[in-house]
């Protein structure tokens, strides 16, 4: 069968990436695009790298809109999606983009986000590994709530989990800074943002423990390890359209071998399709998984300094955002979970 | 008086840099400007930037041309200085843009570069602060030889040592991850060096310890905290031509508020013509010290982290390179230190 | 039917794109590719994007490895491929991504690029229109051999032969401005296709008539039109690694309004599944068609220069050349034109 | 003496260049920065790359603030100087870096502008060359007000003048396509300026000359020719925070020769000292004029076409704004004409 679906908040760039993919999956199609204020715009005008759907037309994000879909995909702004899924029918998948959802302690949310807290919803990060063996993707067959990773998140997440589910790094002085680029702040008309602005120069925020990716972090990691984590996380904006690239360091744990370290993240990712260590010595770059639903994880052991490194590519905007997204989707619905998903990034 | 110059190295980046910032320097004339490959050629066809320079022919690299200036700036690959500044006379300042004599520790330098050790010279990072308060500068005033520091540690030094040395922060685990343009990689023809691999791309190197920065890192920083350092360190080529974003943290000593953190930078700080701190909440970009001989430090404390985390832009080719050494020469001549450097940045 | 398929020249950027788009097309299946100097590597560590062929090893380019396949891609520098198919069976399918067979002159050949010159073959840019109202996918319906155009041939082509062939535009005052990413130029190791030379800023080179795709671009404006052209054609190198805008103007016929003028194109292109005419006062982005094999048109009629401005944005590496190349060939097959084509773009 | 100065629109880029260049400037101090939104922040949080100048608070732009200086530089949007400069003291120099004066013909103004006219101002492009062979510089000694050229105007300008009052190229089918930087546009919050929108890829606008730079472009060349002037002109941005690079082209006057052609150049600025005609076969990069008060031109003849090919490489906000700004400002007072001006670039 054929899944109707509708996206909301489509002009965003999440919203067009999630377009995009669903544009070549065989089981979706996409019937409703709806935005806020684009509302009345031809899709194509809004993205005109969207060929294949010019025929769609932008209407407003109202319940009414969304709903008698099978699918609803939500790339809203934070503290949006909650009461707008409430008018939603239960028998609707909907997978929500943004953070409303993703944190599990409402302490978490008063202190990061604020608002109304909704709850948490099954967290759309399949290959994340837990402590007791057990993958993610089991917590998101049938289910028809999905709460999408933040992108940053994802990256450091996968880069670390394994060793922490392994026990053979600590988490309790994990340290994570990451390139990333400015499609993940979205569509936000800031000075900062413009383009004379971030071309040549490279720049911190969220400095010292306040980006509101911090919590999630903790709280996949620590569902890794079993254990308390303490992470201190830098995301510096360079100067690339897409892409992370996250340097995830945890302390080497006692008595754990280099050789202990490399098998930890080989078992971890043998079968995963989407996910893949590279050899020794090898490193990821953010521009060969553009556009693909990949992430690369390159492995290091600094004796000398007592850590392991993983370093992490994917593009914040598939396997960070709309990618998994769609592969949560096919989970819960009990599709192929690689389907129409894309693994050749498009470079140079 | 003026003091006649030699460029050694004059068509790579590094010289070239040096050249940009004499022509502007009222008491450094340059004559002879050497090259490799590029011998023969006019300097302003391999650098038609340097208009004001545009009667400048280069010659060979030999101690013939080199000999007879009152100043000699060498910009050459690591492992080239040793033999040649032999041959020049003890009483020519020379300043050595490369590695060859930054390390004090043959076993440094044999673990990471290799070949014959020529022994180190005076370290040309003026700023640098020492366990016992003194500053690097003190130890170049009069002398005949400079070691130019290497550019990404000149950022981590900058960004942590004032902790150390205030003993503020731990020096046994710290952790550093940098944002780098390719610029610093020099001229050679490789192809992860062409620009379409690089644009829309980021990616890590060197990672594990096995960066040649490791050991200068270390010895700059044991020589702030007075004791053991440990450091990861992992370098991220970005798309920008120039900069070095470093982000450095190190835990945050028992019983340190954050409070005696901010002052131990202030104080280190306060009197530098050429080193900044933001003020709390503000982290520095690259772009706004693109051509200027300033570094600026963002600083935070974690204190769910228990970290600190310093944010140090500069731009590679100036206070990582060609401005340390111009400050290093002002020193050892006695000229004023802040002679002939720009401290207003281009941009955007 | 599954067509075996060799690809030449599998290392470079073109080879490349070649086989990401043989990747996800149902009717090819990639079994052998071939390099020079990268002979004897894995595929996926030339290529780091293309997951899902690595399975596949780079081996010698030679007419044994190439034998024995239905088709053949070859993706060599010019001069490489004459010789080297004329070993090749009359009935396996070449199609040729270099220049070697594209002009039909053989003095255009020996002014332009000179050596052996090898004949022309049909040549592989369907929508071309030419003064008898055919199409040049005509003429490419069951033949072995395909000269896949030049990627600012097919820029200017297709923005200017619908007003040739309509004679609403004249031919013998063409002017077209071309900026276009570095990736055009391939992997070649050149002081100026190092990144830190392109970031920040844009060049033109091949000044004056010299570059090699002049005779190229007549070729085809004066089968669109049937009479004489005349081009000044100026490429300008900008910092984006994919991507051509051509900007083409042509002097306006006498009697011809902007009516005239807007209906010419929108004749030619209305059925085209791969160039499509924006609506007046738009005009397109290279970022808009990024991995797509599509071409957008932008028409503007300056009646106070009296001349039409048609811009063209593709991407070099798709539409320009590895795009070209799968359509041609899914012609020549009989296979539906559009098979295995991507045409939504991956932006930002 | 040292002359006060205020800057109006101080936050701006024109106005933050105007700055930079400023604060090394040995005649002018100073003491009045001006804006609207960001009235009383500091300048240095504004733009932080001014380290020089962080004693400086922006306040309000109004007469009382910007009177009792010997000269005021304006950065306003345009349509904002007319009415605030006949509020200043006529014995103030006034120099306008918008549009607001730049045009002598009011129907000009009305058709691409609209709103009241105040009239036009001596022009400030020192270079420009008129056909009686004088130069504008003369018509700016002394002045109190002088408008500063459109930066693609000025890239144009200097790029065909020399050939138009010498008669060896045709005024009446002028081609002119611009490769330019954003930071062109200011610091607008628009969409389509977001670095994301701009990075890897190229877009044309104003097409079909609907450009504001149109009029002006023609009345500089009406000037250097005595002649009719008609010129196509397409601008194309491009991913660079900085630069135009503008290829000008005009039809061979008959009977000129290649060796006319390059003696007209040659002769035009042979002793200029910001705008220099690069020899034979070379073009160039805008990368090599960054930050400078330069102008660099290359030339070529395509015999083919019948066409000259004239290709202009300058920093918008230098030799396009603010540095032509401070030239002029030198001539009117008296000063030498390169007085606090960089000819050299920052590159790579």
């Amino acid at each position: 069968m054929t899944y109707s679906v509708a996206v909301a908040g489509a002009s965003g760039y999440a919203g067009g990436e999630v377009l995009r993919l669903l544009a070549d999956h065989p089981d979706f199609e996409v019937t409703t695009v709806t935005a806020h204020a684009n509302a009345g715009q031809r899709l194509i005008d809004v993205h005109p790298h969207l060929r294949s759907l010019e025929h769609l037309e932008l209407v407003d994000t109202t319940p009414e809109n969304l709903g008698g879909h099978d699918v609803v995909f939500l790339g809203l702004p934070h503290g949006k999606s909650g009461e707008l899924t409430e008018q939603l029918d239960s028998s609707t998948l909907v997978v929500d983009c943004g953070a409303d959802h993703r944190l599990v302690d409402e302490a978490d949310w008063a202190d990061f986000y604020g608002g109304e807290f909704y709850g948490s919803w099954p967290y759309g990060l399949p290959e994340l590994i837990r402590h007791d063996g057990s993958r993610q993707r089991d917590a998101l067959v049938g289910v028809k709530r999905i709460a999408v990773p933040g992108c940053n998140v994802t990256a450091i997440s996968l880069g670390l989990a394994p060793g922490l589910a392994a026990h053979v790094v600590e988490g309790d002085d994990i340290v994570a800074v990451l390139a990333v680029g400015p499609s993940g702040a979205g569509k936000a008309l800031r000075t900062d943002l413009l383009a004379s602005e971030i071309m040549g120069s490279a720049s911190a925020y969220g400095v010292g423990g306040r980006h509101r990716h911090v919590p999630e972090i903790i709280q996949n990691l620590r569902g890794a390890s079993g254990a308390r984590i303490s992470v201190s996380f830098t995301p510096v904006l360079v100067p690339m359209s897409r892409g992370i690239l996250a340097t995830s360091t945890a302390r080497l744990a006692p008595g754990a071998t280099a050789s202990d370290v490399r098998s930890a993240w080989e078992l971890a990712y043998a079968d995963e399709p989407f996910v893949h260590l590279l050899p020794e010595g090898r490193f990821p770059r953010t521009g060969d998984v553009t556009g693909a639903n990949v992430a690369l994880v390159g492995l290091a052991v600094d004796e000398a300094a007592g850590r392991v490194v993983a370093v992490t590519a994917l593009d914040n905007l598939v396997k960070g955002t709309a990618g998994a997204a769609i592969q949560s989707a096919n989970i819960a619905l009990g599709l192929g979970e690689t389907t129409g998903l894309p693994v050749n990034g498009v470079a140079p």
